[in-house]
C-alpha cells in the first residue's frame, strides 16, 4: 500500500474508531456472539486480489465490534481494568507507523533511549529506588517468568552454561500464595521447578494476605530437608480481592537464605502513582524485581508491563546472546535490551507510555486514579451497610468483592448455611447482570465459594455508573 | 482523551506517517546518533500537566526519528527485512483503537476467531498439513522456547506437575546447527537443558545445512551415553546464509526416538506463500511445530510470529490455566489461545494479518516476494562475475553472502592468506556504506571471518536499488 493510499484509508479508520469510542456506552457490555459465530461470517481462504478499504471498515462493524467484551465502556467493572486510552492509542499507532525494528541500539537508539527515559520517568512517579532499572516486557505473565529464571540461575550460579537444571542435585523451591495469580504457577512450571516445589504458604483469613510467620516455617522445614528455597513471588494486589502481601515482613525472611523476591504489582502498579498508596510496597528496597502493568488501570494500550530489577545483570547473565551480526563498536555504552527478556525483536512500547505521560499529564491520571479508588469506598459502604449483602474481603484497591447473601442461606454471622443454593443464586444473578448487556461483573470463586467481584477503574466510569452499578446489582440479586 | 480531541489528533498523525513513509527515501538509511543522544534531548521527569499534541508530533522528528535505522528504506539491506506495509498498519491501528482485551475466549470472541481463521488462511497458503493449527506469537524466540517447553514435557510425561525438570534423573539433550539463531541456544538454557546438553551436529561446509548422518551419530552417541535426545531445532533459513537443513532426512531420525522437530523458519516462511518454494519445508508432516514471522519478509508490523503445532494439545498441557475468573459457559467448545503460550494478557494481533491479506491481496504479496527472489539471484551473478569478489554461500532465498577479496589478501581459489587484513578491510568498507547512508548491509562471521549479508526484501526495494547497491558496494570496496 503507498502512501496517498494509506492516507486515505487511515482518516476514514481514524473517524471509525473516534465513533466507535463515542458510541461504546450505547454497546452491550458483554460479547452476545456463541461460538462460532465470528468465524462463520468469514472466507474459508484469503483474498487473492485486494478488496478496498470500505469493505474491511465494514468488517469491524459487523465481525468484530459484536465480537468484542467492551471493556472501554463506563459499566466495564470485570476482571481488572484494561483502559486503552485514546492518547496511548496515537503513541501505539505511531509506533506501527514508524515501523521501526528493535532488536538491538543500533537497530533504532531512539527505541531504547526513549524507552529507558520513560521507564525511569515512572520508577520515580511510583517511588521505586533510585538505583533500580527498568523494562517494557509484553505481560505479567512474562515479566515473572523472567524474573524466576534469573533467580533459578542465580542460585545455581549459572547451571544454564553447564548441565542445566536437570543437573542440579537438589531441589529448589519457591514460595507464594493460593492468591497468586494464575502465571505464576504457570512460570513456576515452566522454569522447570516443578508443582511439588512450589510452597503454598498460609494467609490471614480476612486479608489473603501471606503471614510472614509461616513463610518462615516454611522455608525452614524445607531447608531442614534439604532443599533450597530460592525465590519468592510477594502479591500486591491480587486478582482475587487485591490482597497485599506483607513485603517489608518478607523481604529479611527471603534474604536471610538468598532468595530473590519478586514482587506481581500487576494491578496495584498503577496505584503507586499516588505518594499516598505507596505503603502497599513498603520494604521493596530489598527485593530483586517488580512488574506492574500500565496496560491495566493506567491506561496504555495492551501490551505494555514495566519490569524493574535491582540489578539487570542478572537478566543479561541469564538472556543475553551475542551474534556477529549483531554487534557494533558502541555495544559497551548502550543498553540492549534483547538481553532483558526473551524475545529479540521488540516494538517501540515505550511511544505509548510517552505519549499518553505528555498527553494527559500526571495530574489527571492521579485524580482518575483517585476518583476510582473513591469510587471502591463509597460502593463498598453502601454494599456493608444494605441488608443481605456482604463485603468480603477488605478494600485496599479500586475492587469491591461482594456477595448477595440471602437469609435463607446464609446466617448474619456469616455462616453459609446452604453453600450449593447461595453459589446457584450467585451465578444465576451475575449472569443475569452480564447477559443484559447494562454491566459486566466477574464472578470468582473465593474460600470455596462463588463471590462477584466489581473491579472499578474503567477510564470513563464515573460515580454515576458505579451508582447505576449497585442499582442493577440490587434489583437483579434480590429479585431473583 | 476524549475521541474528539483524539480525532483531531489522529488526523494530523495519519499525515505525519504518511508524509514520513513518503520521504524515507531521503533519510540516512542508518541511525547516526550517538550513545545518550536521544535520552538527552528528553527531560528528565514526566510531565505534571498536559502538552499540546503539536509538541509530541515535533518530537517525533526532532528525537524519534533520527535515532531509527531506517528498515522501510529502498536501501535497507541489512538483517533481515521488517517490513511494516502500512496496509498491516492500518490493521494494528484498528486493534489499538479498539483496545480488546484477549485473555479469554469470553473477553473478545472475535479476537480469537479472526485469529483462528487468518492464521488458517496463511496455513492453508504456505501448505503445512491441514490438521496443523496456529497461534500469533510475538516472537520466533518465544516460539521457540514454547516448543522447546512442551517437548521438555511431553519427554518427561510432564515433570512440572511433579518435581519438575531438577527431579529428571537423565539428562535430556537437544540438537540444531551452529548456524541456529541465537534464540535457539538461549531457548535451550532458559528452558532448563543446560549448555552441555545441546548438541552443535555437523553442517556441510557449503550449504552450511545440517547432515542428518551426524546427527544420526549424535543420538546414538546419547543413547549409549544413557542420556534421552527430546528435540531437534531445524533450520529452514538460516540467519547467516539462510541456509536450508533437509528436514524430509532428519524427521526419521527424530520419530525413532520421540524426538519433538521444531522447525524453525522465521525468515523462510514468507518464501511458503510461494508454490514453487515449498520444497523448502518437504517432510514437515512428521514433525511437530514451525514458526515463521510475518513480521519480516511479508510485511506485518512488529510484532506478529505465526507458531503451527501438529497437536496444540502438547501447549494446552504445559500452559493451561484456569483460575475462576476466568472460567465460562463455553469452555469446551472454544480456543483459549491464553493455553498455547506464555502471556495471560494478548493484543489482538490477527487485525494486522487480516488487514494485509485483504488489502494487498495474496497475489500481490506473492508478486513482491518473487520480485526479491529474483533481485538477489541477479545480485548473486554479477558478485560471481566480478573480478575480486566472491558469493561465499548457496542463494537459498533472497539474501546474499559475499566479499570484496583483494588478490592481495585471497588467492584465487579462495585460499585465504592473510585473514586479518581481509576482515579489516571488509569491516572498513562496510562501516563506510552504512555510514554514508545510503545503504545499509550487515557484517557478519561466517567460517571465523568477516563476510557480508546483502539481504533483499525491503517493501520498497526494486532492481534498480539492488543495481545502485551493487555499484556502491563495488566503488566503496574497490577503491580502499
Amino acid at each position: 500500500m503507498k502512501p496517498e493510499e494509506f492516507r486515505t484509508a487511515a482518516h476514514a479508520l481514524v473517524d471509525w474508531i473516534a465513533d466507535y469510542r463515542e458510541r461504546i456506552p450505547d454497546l452491550p457490555v458483554q460479547s452476545r456472539v456463541k461460538p462460532g459465530d465470528v468465524a462463520g461470517m468469514l472466507p474459508t481462504s484469503a483474498p487473492v486480489a485486494p478488496e478496498s478499504f470500505d469493505a474491511v471498515l465494514r468488517d469491524l462493524d459487523r465481525v468484530v465490534v459484536p465480537g468484542i467484551t467492551q471493556v472501554q465502556h463506563p459499566s466495564f467493572f470485570g476482571w481488572f481494568p484494561s483502559n486503552a486510552t485514546l492518547s496511548s492509542v496515537l503513541g501505539d499507532f505511531a509506533t506501527a507507523g514508524l515501523g521501526a525494528l528493535g532488536i538491538t541500539w543500533q537497530s533504532a537508539p531512539s527505541l531504547t533511549e526513549v524507552e529507558e527515559v520513560v521507564v525511569g520517568w515512572l520508577r520515580e512517579l511510583t517511588g521505586l529506588p533510585e538505583s533500580w532499572r527498568g523494562v517494557i516486557q509484553d505481560t505479567a505473565s512474562t515479566a515473572c517468568l523472567v524474573a524466576l529464571l534469573a533467580a533459578r540461575e542465580r542460585a545455581t550460579d549459572y547451571s544454564e552454561t553447564r548441565g542445566g537444571l536437570q543437573a542440579e542435585p537438589a531441589p529448589m523451591t519457591v514460595y507464594t500464595t493460593e492468591y497468586a495469580h494464575s502465571s505464576i504457577p504457570k512460570a513456576v512450571a515452566l522454569a522447570g521447578f516443578g508443582a511439588d516445589n512450589l510452597r503454598v504458604v498460609a494467609t490471614d483469613p480476612w486479608t489473603r494476605a501471606m503471614l510472614p510467620e509461616a513463610l518462615a516455617e516454611a522455608v525452614a522445614a524445607d531447608v531442614a530437608d534439604g532443599r533450597r528455597p530460592v525465590a519468592v513471588v510477594v502479591n500486591v494486589g491480587t486478582t482475587g480481592t487485591t490482597a497485599v502481601d506483607p513485603l517489608a515482613e518478607i523481604v529479611p525472611i527471603a534474604r536471610e537464605h538468598g532468595m530473590w523476591v519478586h514482587v506481581d504489582a500487576a494491578m496495584a502498579g498503577s496505584a503507586l502513582l499516588l505518594p499516598e498508596m505507596r505503603g502497599l510496597v513498603a520494604g521493596l528496597d530489598g527485593a530483586d524485581s517488580l512488574t506492574w502493568n500500565p496496560h491495566k488501570w493506567m491506561g496504555a494500550v495492551l501490551d505494555c508491563s514495566l519490569m524493574y530489577v535491582a540489578d539487570p545483570q542478572h537478566l543479561v547473565r541469564v538472556m543475553a546472546t551475542g551474534p556477529s551480526y549483531l554487534r557494533s563498536a558502541v555495544d559497551g555504552e548502550v543498553t540492549q535490551f534483547k538481553d532483558w527478556g526473551i524475545p529479540l525483536g521488540r516494538r517501540f512500547r515505550a511511544l505509548k507510555l510517552w505519549f499518553q505521560l505528555r498527553l494527559d499529564g500526571v495530574e489527571a491520571i492521579q485524580a482518575r486514579l483517585r476518583r476510582d479508588l473513591a469510587n471502591a469506598r463509597a460502593l463498598a459502604e453502601q454494599v456493608e451497610a444494605a441488608e443481605g449483602w456482604r463485603v468480603l474481603a477488605p478494600v485496599a484497591l479500586q475492587t469491591v468483592v461482594l456477595r448477595h447473601e440471602p437469609r435463607a442461606w446464609v446466617a448474619p454471622d456469616g455462616d453459609v448455611l446452604d453453600g450449593a443454593a447461595l453459589d446457584a443464586h450467585t451465578l444465576a444473578w451475575v449472569d443475569e447482570v452480564n447477559s443484559s448487556g447494562a454491566a459486566f461483573i466477574t464472578p470468582a470463586k473465593l474460600d470455596g465459594r462463588w463471590s462477584v467481584r466489581v473491579s472499578i477503574g474503567a477510564e470513563p466510569t464515573t460515580s454515576d455508573d458505579v451508582a447505576a452499578l449497585w442499582h442493577l446489582l440490587r434489583t437483579t440479586a434480590e429479585r431473583d
